[in-house]
């Protein structure tokens, strides 16, 4: 069972990588970006037949090693 | 006009970031991890109504500069 899991920096957390592609990118002559975020993306394949169970290993994961709670949040999407 | 673009290696490309994260996570005891491969993921907010030039645009970014396409492949979606 496959599934995507999204990170990204909560919204009042400053994004200094994303503001460098943001400039990097107006300086490119793309006048209409307004803003952009960066964050991580991570693709999960689990041994795992039961949907329930493996959102829950999936939570565990994020909350034990792949998400800062502090400063990050994250949605779990099946694929 | 929003837009999410997950940037993901391809799929003969190796992923040694992801790698360290499946052994980390199966040394905590997860064993029903079959594989894990880590991407990006940027939100890209721009000034445009309409939605096929936005994605034109979004497009241009993604080859000129948000994705290595010889080793990346890269999916736009809006949100």
């Amino acid at each position: 069972m496959k599934f995507a899991v999204i990170i990204t920096l909560k919204k009042d957390v400053l994004d200094p990588q994303g503001k460098v592609v943001e400039h990097t990118l107006q300086s490119m002559g793309i006048n209409s970006l307004k803003n952009l975020r960066q964050g991580k993306y991570i693709e999960i394949d689990l041994n795992e037949t039961d949907e329930k169970k493996a959102h829950n290993i999936i939570e565990d994961m994020c909350k034990k090693l792949l998400v800062n709670l502090i400063i990050e949040e994250y949605k779990i999407k099946k694929i």
